[in-house]
């Protein structure tokens, strides 16, 4: 069989061995997600249904994979953290972003019907991924930093359009011109209008405006709305002993907590060295 | 918002771009998919089912990247082929291999019912993917023809191999000793005895050795059995007439075809080419 | 001794082979050479000693690097290219880089004093470096015409600069005002209002027009100018008989030919596979 | 001018951006030296002038750059430390190294004369060089572990093995058969049964019988050599008051000591973060 004389094409495939002792983050995104969650009804600003999905793809990628620390997700992306002295796969780049990336695909897509409920599914979603290395803790912790500031920015920017889209405060002589409606899928209708009205009237606000504008006008305080919304959800592995006779187990917890406070990593510094 | 003290981290993440000009080859394969055949109960040596699913989802994903000329798989594992001027998502790495890894999962996941019919899927399967550039025509053909001739040599084995084992030819006084029998899964039991025999039977032998064997003991004409056994499946675009108004239009095809003649080639010299 | 429980840094120095089956192109430029030439009072617009000290470095590469195809030199940048099937070092990139760098940087520094006579070297010069693939001859041949283009674009520029400056025809009325005088170095003054008219007065010209200022204001044609400047240096392998006897020997010849002409790469297909 | 339709070809320089906040060590290594060190006339087994030249090289970069913190000498290798916030050149990989290789190997040429005296240079010498991250101290320190681990093992083995050669303890009857001498160089002549004695005679000792062997037979101790030869040599910068003013200068200075010590560094945290 002339296989060897081909086999030469394998030598195109180079080294994507990733720096030792680094910490891997892989972070997945939602691939045209916009229209995914208009296709799919998804509720505006936040739907509790999706996120819980997300978050159970994310738990059934974590117990596979025992040199995950840890899982960060919000919206439609989620971030898995590979312990610093990580050797799956001898750390090769495309393996661990594949594997990562695909097992979380197909379980967003294998357990739609189970969070989703009556809405089905009516196409085969993607996600793209990334890989990017960090060198130590500080820098580790600034990244997850930055996508729950993240969560945070958009969270609340998200809360304050659609009420003011939803809640229809805009009055009719403000709509009076320009005003198309359009369909955007089954049911869902928008005045293009006051789309345009509530963007115009967030713009170069800050924090405290939109807080403002929740609560006067809408009678929303913003903190109460679900930590899930506000903060994400943070996957992690926890020893815990599992009855009386002091045996210990590994679950793995959800939590939505402030990862903002220093404190946070103070109380959680086992986050970097438990043991999978 | 603390935002922007944060967002120094995406710095960490390296550019990727891959060489221009070249031909980009994502190939895809099945994680653990011996167990997974197993536990779906796949035919051995091969699954016409699982095979046809495999194509649809590599079809889904040449539908939804024009800039892919080809896919080549077989078995669990799939090729495609960029074109080489392609310039998609800045011909960044990471991106082109995570997006066609990601839909390719999904879209197995999600017509599984389609083509697997009363075989209920029992857990999100996935698949891991990398990524290689060849820098002309000759070392392409060249990788397309290593994986042809893979499949020639994989499927003649195991088809001698299961032929073995299934039509039971081993007499009862050969596996007298050391037999043990094992459920592997609903319905499906092996004796080990016979699997070990089979191997034997068919170290250190040849293509015509193996030939042979199926035709004389079994009566079985290995040139007789599927071409998409023996050869995998090409998907490529093509140019047809949809009428007598003589409009055009791209179609994607599945061929079986012999890519190790060099003849293929010429006759298909618009594979590299062809607009889509 | 301890040299095992250190040894394990040696895993962060990561695998960096160049795809094969590419031309490797190695481009050299001298770092702050404005400066040096300067420095060491080389002649404006174009110092034929420190030019031919450029091409014997070169020359000096070319001989211990038997995969070399060609050199091409202009100015203080030299690009060497390796045939495509070089195995030196295994294709290692930073190995290949730094000893063609290397070697080419002490060769300069080496070889001065038989160049540059009395012009004593003042102090070490460098030289930076970048490798680049190319994966067919059609970009190896534009990289090739985009470096010679590179050298007309320059040296006319700098001909017709200099040419007014250093022919002072810039009236004295012109340079009433602003008229600072500095010793760039021993023995060579300049006026910055020369300069600064020299540089305004070829603001948005194009080629022709530098072309006639040359001949109609000074007299020079700028054809008769010297090959080595207008079209830099190429080196290559030649295969000659150096005897009645028929025998055969490689030596490497400089030419300054005009590589924008297709009929150039015509009548020199050889340089893509001559044997070193 | 056809600038513009060639220009394309700079797409295929590929970005090589270093990862951010990790040690960026720069290591070269004499290519050939054990033929440049016979060809020069070297002592053995340390000639002390050639590992000044080394050292004065290395001086000469790191005063070029400010952003190295150490450099570390042996032999005819030489690695050089940028802090971890370095950002010079963007971090460029190409261009840190190239740029570190060439200034180094032609100040190497450039000094020559300054510390080989009558020993003239023959021919240009060049070294490779490598990069390689380290994303914290603690891998740092065991890379200059390594390689001060390294300059005892092998000056161990090499004075052990340089003396027996040269006091010729080796009887004449132990030299009575394939007695080949050759001239290595000017007025050096080695016996090759000798050379050959020395070797096995060296061939599975641990470093306490090397020092036995100096000892008891030459009436050597080790710990008497030079450090330079037992330690090599490192740079880093130092802060300095200059007069009684307290002003505050930073100078390069060269050090001998053992830093497999682990006292070492804690008595110079500042080596990672003084400031250049």
């Amino acid at each position: 069989m002339a296989k060897s004389s081909f086999e030469y094409v394998k030598k195109f495939e180079l080294d994507d061995t990733l720096l030792p002792n680094t910490w891997i983050v892989v972070r997945l995104d939602g691939k045209c997600f916009h229209k995914f969650a208009d296709d799919h009804n998804f509720k505006k600003p936040n739907d509790l249904r999706a996120l819980k999905l997300m978050n159970y793809a994310a738990f059934s990628v974590m117990r596979d994979f025992s040199d995950l620390l840890m899982g960060f997700g919000q919206s439609d992306e989620y971030s898995f953290v590979f312990k610093k002295d990580c050797n799956l796969y001898k750390r090769r780049a495309a393996k661990l972003l594949t594997t990562i990336t695909s097992k979380f695909s197909t379980s967003y897509t294998y357990y739609w019907n189970k969070f989703l409920g009556d809405q089905q599914l009516l196409y085969p979603p993607s996600f793209d991924g990334r890989i990017v290395l960090y060198p130590n803790e500080d820098t580790l912790i600034d990244y997850m930093k930055w996508r729950q500031a993240d969560v945070h920015i958009n969270n609340l920017y998200n809360t304050t359009f659609w009420t003011l889209v939803q809640e229809g405060k805009l009055s009719p002589t403000q709509a009076s011109f320009n005003c198309y409606v359009i369909t955007l899928n089954k049911g869902h209708s928008f005045n293009f209008y006051i789309l345009f009205q509530a963007e115009k009237r967030l713009c170069g606000t800050v924090s405290a405006d939109k807080n403002e504008i929740l609560f006067k006008e809408f009678n929303i305080n913003y903190n109460n709305e679900l930590e899930i919304f506000k903060r994400g959800t943070l996957l992690f592995r926890k020893n815990i002993n599992i009855d009386e006779s002091n045996k210990c187990s590994t679950v793995i917890v959800d939590v939505h907590d402030d990862m903002l406070k220093d404190s946070f990593w103070k109380d959680h510094k086992d986050l970097f060295t438990i043991k999978s």
